[in-house]
């Protein structure tokens, strides 16, 4: 069966939106999803920021509560009826993280399990036919077929194939 | 670079060691390592309790005080001068073990780092040349070549190249 191999943070979870609002509350801005995406000094003015002031990514509680892409819920589950799925997260730099990602793969993809739930750094060991990543160091050592998911830190990115949406992936895959 | 993955339970750690410690403390009973490898039936109505009485696995603390193998630290910090070392456990059935695996490794293999850890469920994902483990149904669905590393409950395996100490992988790979 084909596998798919699909990151979590900014491909199954709005990691972005979080760390927007994480931000602003650490540092009294008011940085908005939309404006950054439409304005490239902003967001760079934005991940400069970020890279001085992100240490609430190791804090408990960060992972628990993140919003689910639209869709994901309901195209994750169709594509399991053709592909073998395995959810694989960078997570092993962020101690905290795995037992909240687990919690929440639970409480929103419960259909998922543990037994296809891969926690590492590097990802280039995991062995699939695709890996859909919004991360080039991901996807550009992967030996399958990467494929990009649309983030705001990705949008610059050329050579890959890209989806926008999980309805892109969808019309992809289903 | 050949690739080596390396399993922590009963591999790197002496997890049996603290499953009879639990089991006894938990049963009252005097189970000992050395009469479970002498004696079959011993051995057999030692995992017939163990089955029915393993929630400790489950519980905070458990995977955090265990033993190291002897000579692992030593012959894995050698082996890294010549192999790519990923560490790969089947943790994510234990939702609070993975922080105390990290802290483990952190303490006793700081030369390895989160980068080069896995934890997963099935590992017949993960691409490498070599899988020491001690369970079965890893190493048969693995896509390299598997080792199997003794431990009380694989005695009777036969099929697998076998290695009973560090020292033994050591002899084999160094």
């Amino acid at each position: 069966m084909t596998r798919i191999a699909i990151d979590m943070d900014d491909v199954m979870a709005d990691t972005s939106l979080k760390i927007v609002q994480e931000l602003n509350k650490k540092l009294n801005t008011n940085y908005q999803i939309p404006d950054l995406l439409n304005d490239i000094k902003l967001r760079e003015e934005f991940y400069a920021n970020y890279s001085q002031n992100n240490s609430f990514l190791w804090e408990k509680g960060f992972f628990e509560d993140i919003e689910v892409k639209p869709n994901a819920v309901e195209v994750i589950r169709q594509l399991q009826n053709h592909y073998e799925i395995f959810i694989v997260s960078a997570a092993t730099e962020f101690p905290e993280s795995m037992k909240e990602k687990l919690n929440w793969l639970e409480k929103h993809f419960p259909f998922i399990g543990w037994t296809h739930t891969v926690f590492c750094g590097h990802k280039y060991l995991i062995q699939a036919d695709f890996l859909i990543d919004d991360h080039e160091k991901n996807l550009k050592t992967f030996s399958g077929t990467p494929i990009l998911f649309s983030a705001p830190h990705n949008l610059h990115l050329t050579g890959y194939e890209r989806v926008n949406t999980w309805d892109d992936v969808a019309a992809k895959f289903l």
